[in-house]
């Protein structure tokens, strides 16, 4: 048998099935079926499946491949993909990714088995983020519950937007976003909340809500009714304030940057300067966004002090707890972000900490309505104000979105796994992780830290090869070892071992962030961690 | 044994069994470990497993709860959801639903077996959107292959910003926004684009564009620098643009709305009035809506002659074709959307016509290099200008959102799996079932069409129960009608035989709008459905 019969067979049948008694009636004609009974007869022979194009899953033509499927995906992506024996990624530059792995898209339709293939190296080609020493963003990790969570929300493929549409998912946000407010500390939990597609666009909407607040005209009449408005973040704030800034006309030029102190937190005397310097210039500071775990080195504002400010100056308090969120869950670290509570509004990412799959961003609003004011539109369409049931779980019009995935499922079930007590034992054992590294580092002479003392779990650090130590006062120190993360990054992305990111800050040259999430890893890792390092450095 | 004893283990195990060489270093006391052994043996003898905390999916703990839950998934969601002989949805209200879910959020870890009861619950509480007559929707059905791109995505759980962390999705976004741009029409595929976490942000990054390059000052000045900013955009458009007009600044005033004709197609003759009553108003026209199907009546504004009038003017040129858009991918209808490659920017939804799950959403761009301009913020830590490969595709920067989920598998591996001849069938079959069920309901007395001749796959209708039945002269005729479609609507939620949505809009009464996207369906369903209306507004 010729090896090329299965892709000649698949132009031709192109996704009909003899198992399939429902294609007949599609409209074809008499003579386009005998054509496709021949081929089946030919497919039969070959023994060859071809992706049928109907948008539903079949039972007889279906089943089989749904369970092969999710063998290859538990086999290499779930197991393997997570396991210390395997690779973290196997490098490839774009240029011959281009060359090993088949973008193309063609008219015909494929066949199972290539179908197989095709998520053999989807899986083989991609990085496994839930690997343990992928240690390399402010996500990480394959949560077994949070994977199921997902996995049974694709299979639903609801969009929350109505009651009608998504009763159990409408209702299950409202619950979750409920504890959360607890968590932070808004009396009673009362206020409002929303899910939102990541932490850029939920600092957005507290941008969009505290500018309502200030004057609801501006929904309809846009900000050239207000006078100039000015908002304030820290200089190690994400980049997401700005880029949400200039997004929604105000401009990154009317976001005043704070200054940061020697641990990366909000000078407080930086801020009422540069609220002073806006008042003097006649435009209006209307919120101060301050971050409960910056991107980088992991810094917590001083809350306290800035809902101070707030108050007097009264403007929205903004608190980007995306990352530093998580800590909540811990009786014994949620009193890093004290005064958390005082804010109108919060934004927290159980993907981050928690390790929820992504995305999983949520607002919370210690005001009631405001969501709903800034963004109604009542479309006739979805909001029908003659439906036969209790509207209020209607909750989709306090969106800016329309459609709109789930994103509660993976995190409920999550927590109905593991319990509040399962998260606190997660949070707390990623602190003592942090902790270990950091003081099995501090006396060596091949690590120096940026921050000796760390409020989350980032630990950023620079390697220092044999080459350039006991050279600080040479006069290319630093520009030498600002080549040296590069370096070790390209051979730990090359040989698999690990990914660690790095990054040069203000006049600091590059240096290593290694975040820890992961309550999978154990002490031992971080002893491993610290070998690779010496290993990939160690003739620099 | 009292039914309890899991109940009690849970609370005491928390998370921890003995098949977990890990926890017993996660920094507990000897005390709290010998408690741990002692809560294993009365598990062992329970037989029972409990969730662990440690964010990694272990074999020896995971992988018969996975194969479980996938088990159910597959059995309960996939197959007898989208089941011809089972139920749409099973209805309850919120009030009701609230006793018999479990919802509430505890401190204890859940059993295993807990967890599938959950799972349970929740598919059989949940609308079943890939059921055959679930239309209620512009997004219906499960695909199959759709289904195992997103399987595979959550089993990877990637962000899409740089090719370092997402190689392979980084370049298929490249390829697959190519071929779209290719279908198009914009000349050789060229322009950018990017996926959107659904079409009403897709429609605020075409505002930010036009706004951009009309004056790049924009990003960092907004558009307090500017003039009173208007657009344009049709009275039966998405609710979106003036969603996003709002969020960004603009406001909704500032979205002048054009009228449409007796099909629901933008008037050129008042886009033309709006646009010469904002110069004279002082202010600048900036970007012209043109929508290739509208969400309720699927009409498709007259994009040939819209683009003169852009041309006319200099004025930005957005379609919002999230529902149309996939009509290109078929010979026979892709004339529809003539004069959609004169655009600056389209938004298209793969997840609506093409039924690939919930969501996949694209931004078009005739333009290259615009929205980089318009977004980068350059953040060290993510965009090092010091990597050791070639950055090109570390698109990340592009977006206003950091984190991103990847939207692009699911809909590559549904392209692979059919190839585009696959969605032209899919297409061509949804419009061979709008038409036959238009044809069928056309001379019957029970039933009344809004628009004769729709363009799309939507239909709108009333059906007139036998007691209103040659009443169309009486002055109450109207108001009756208009109470007839939420009766209908409520009996079919509560039969839970078929969901299809209502409205009214301007001086209509509440009509139906039955969507067909699924080639799922056949013509012997358009009768049932036919007959479904029959039965449950017989009596009426």
């Amino acid at each position: 048998m010729p090896s090329n019969n299965s892709e000649l067979l698949s132009i031709e049948t192109c996704g009909t099935t003899s198992e399939d008694p429902i294609s007949s009636d599609a409209g074809m004609s008499s003579e386009e079926d005998e054509k496709i009974v021949k081929k089946e007869i030919l497919k039969e022979v070959l023994g060859k499946k071809i992706a049928t194009y109907e948008s539903i899953p079949k039972r007889e033509h279906h089943e089989k491949f749904l369970r092969e499927c999710m063998e290859i995906i538990l086999k290499d992506a779930v197991f393997q993909g997570t396991s210390r024996d395997s690779k973290v990624l196997e490098w490839h530059d774009p240029v011959e990714l281009f060359k090993i792995f088949d973008f193309s898209l063609r008219d015909k339709a494929s066949s199972h088995d290539d179908l197989k293939k095709i998520l053999k190296d989807t899986i083989q080609y991609s990085v496994k983020t839930g690997h343990p020493y992928f240690v390399n963003q402010l996500f990480s990790c394959l949560d077994p519950y949070g994977l199921v969570g997902q996995w049974l929300t694709d299979s639903l493929n609801a969009s929350v937007y109505t009651y009608e549409v998504s009763p159990i998912f409408s209702l299950m946000e409202e619950v979750v976003l409920r504890e959360m407010r607890v968590l932070v500390g808004f009396p009673d939990g009362k206020g409002d909340g929303i899910f939102a597609p990541g932490g850029s666009i939920a600092n957005g909407y507290a941008i969009h809500c505290a500018r309502h607040k200030l004057n609801p005209n501006v929904k309809e009449n846009g900000i050239h009714s207000l006078p100039r408005l000015v908002l304030y973040t820290s200089e190690d704030a994400h980049y997401s304030v700005k880029k949400l800034a200039s997004f929604m006309g105000l401009g990154t030029n009317n976001v005043y940057t704070v200054k940061t102190d020697d641990r990366g937190r909000m000078s407080i005397e930086h801020l009422r300067e540069q609220i002073q310097k806006t008042l003097s210039e006649g435009a209006l500071p209307f919120l101060v966004c301050a971050t409960a775990g910056t991107t980088v080195l992991g810094a917590l504002d001083p809350l306290e002090k800035i809902a101070n400010i707030c108050e007097e100056y009264k403007i929205w308090m903004h608190v980007d707890a995306a990352w530093g969120g998580g800590c909540l869950m811990s009786e014994k670290h949620r009193h890093l972000l004290k005064g958390i509570h005082r804010a109108d509004s919060v934004i927290w990412n159980p993907h981050k900490l928690l390790t929820i799959p992504q995305q999983c961003s949520t607002l919370l609003l210690r005001h009631e309505g405001l969501l709903s004011a800034a963004n109604s539109a009542n479309a006739a369409y979805l909001f029908q104000k003659d439906k036969f049931y209790d509207t209020q779980y209607d909750i989709g019009d306090k969106h800016i979105q329309c459609g709109r995935r789930v994103d509660v499922l993976k995190f409920w079930f999550t927590w109905k796994a593991k319990g509040t007590t399962g998260f606190q034992r997660h949070v707390d054992k990623s602190f003592d992780n942090a902790n270990f590294f950091l003081e099995n580092i501090k006396n060596r002479d091949d690590f120096k830290l940026v921050i000796e003392q760390p409020e989350l779990t980032n630990i950023c650090f620079w390697y220092i090869p044999p080459s350039l130590r006991g050279c600080e006062n040479d006069p290319d120190y630093h520009q030498n070892l600002h080549k040296i993360a590069p370096k070790i990054k390209e051979r730990m992305m090359k040989d698999g071992s690990m990914m660690v990111s790095y990054q040069a800050q203000r006049e600091l040259p590059n240096f290593f962030r290694i975040v820890f999430q992961s309550s999978a890893l154990n002490h031992s890792d971080m002893l491993h961690i610290i070998q690779t390092f010496e290993r990939l450095g160690k003739d620099l």
